[in-house]
């Protein structure tokens, strides 16, 4: 993998990926992967072959990452144009135009041209919080990232469903708040929960992070995994967490 | 609290309930209590005043250990009549006849007696096992308590549903692998969950025990409490766990 010099646009910077020599380009203005990209990307049961789609993909995290875990084609379905630009310049840096594909589409029609069933694993890091509630003026990158604007809870379930095989995976991270409707959403589209995680930044706090993985067409039957605690109690990560986090761990499939 | 004297059927024994000088007559023969019910009548937020009805009422285990955390009167439900003698005599052995009666009732019509939205919880601790999976032959008791005899999980949140007033809770005891039911069939008569806890043998296995509290006709907004773990990593029971079982800890609602 020898990566290519790529453009950098104002305000963002290349930094580390943590793992496996990766680099990315991100923006504080714009995108910035986070915690939760990083832990699906190690959560998902990743096919050693075949195909794969990341939706809502921003900056290119989870099939930069992905890369390390499989050999799989991957594509990643972006619908702002400025971050499926760096998106793109992503796979170009890491020289990876060989594996990763950036698509700059809508995952609501996104079926119309990958085909239905095309994929064997669907990857979504979706934005957690309903388009109406709080604040979503100022930036409108942040506020796509973390409002419903663009696709509901329930496009993005649909559009799994139509993306994914029979008997093929989704694997999604997103807010404990929401698990209820999660599975809802899910299940009225035929993908069956198999295996749920949760994140809790202390073992003695709420879960702030879920980690589900559903089957299209699966019978019911739900592995509940160990849970992930962020920090000790005096605040330093725990050792798993920084497994997790600098790849130590390849995946956490448990 | 002063309790009377009860006679005591072939295989019976009368055990301490752990906590606050309760005692309860139970039977490997035909029931006896376990870690899920200690944890359901401990987790699940109860009225201080009101009514409180508990399904699958058993020995009538979780209505005695509620005694211990509310004033409300409190009715215990059950199906198979050598149970619902057990429990009654139980509620006698502690003097509760005045805060506790038991009733021999199927679930599925006990709304036609007690009216609809009679109560402001609705404790289950229901057969974990789909009728048809496993052996259910044997002794027709431990058969009733382990499989969907006599209700399904459908049944079971219909009652629930119609028992419970308007934002009053429900809380229920189950098998994580049947998460996504539980959800499904909760929402389907809206109920909606709130609060979940699950219980993981150890910290790094998988949950056995789930427990779910919902709202009638509440909104989605899940809260996902910090686990419960049952094991050192030595074998010996956490802390939390004997303060949990031996009432040193008076709710687990946090």
């Amino acid at each position: 993998m020898t990566g290519q010099e790529v453009r950098l646009q104002p305000g963002e910077r290349v930094d580390d990926l943590l793992t496996q020599q990766l680099k990315i380009i991100q923006s504080d203005e714009v995108f910035s992967f986070s915690l939760d990209a990083v832990l699906l990307a190690r959560f998902c049961s990743v096919p050693t072959r075949g195909a794969i789609v990341d939706l809502c993909s921003g900056n290119g995290v989870i099939p930069l990452l992905l890369t390390t875990r499989t050999s799989a084609k991957i594509t990643g379905v972006e619908i702002q144009p400025r971050l499926a630009d760096m998106a793109q310049r992503n796979v170009s840096l890491n020289g990876l135009e060989d594996r990763v594909r950036i698509e700059l589409a809508d995952l609501k029609s996104y079926h119309e041209t990958a085909g239905y069933g095309a994929f064997d694993l669907v990857t979504v890091n979706p934005p957690y919080l309903p388009a109406a509630s709080g604040d979503i003026k100022g930036n409108p990158y942040i506020a796509a990232a973390r409002h419903e604007l663009f696709a509901t809870l329930s496009d993005v379930a649909g559009a799994c469903a139509k993306l994914v095989k029979s008997g093929g995976k989704v694997a999604m991270v997103h807010r404990p708040s929401r698990l209820a409707e999660i599975i809802s959403e899910l299940r009225a589209v035929k993908l069956e929960p198999k295996r749920i995680r949760f994140v809790h930044p202390r073992l003695d706090q709420e879960a702030n992070i879920v980690l589900v993985e559903a089957m299209k067409d699966g019978k019911p039957e739900l592995r509940l995994l160990p849970p992930i605690v962020v920090h000790e109690k005096d605040g330093a990560y725990t050792e798993e967490l920084k497994d997790i986090f600098y790849g130590r761990r390849s995946e956490l499939q448990a």
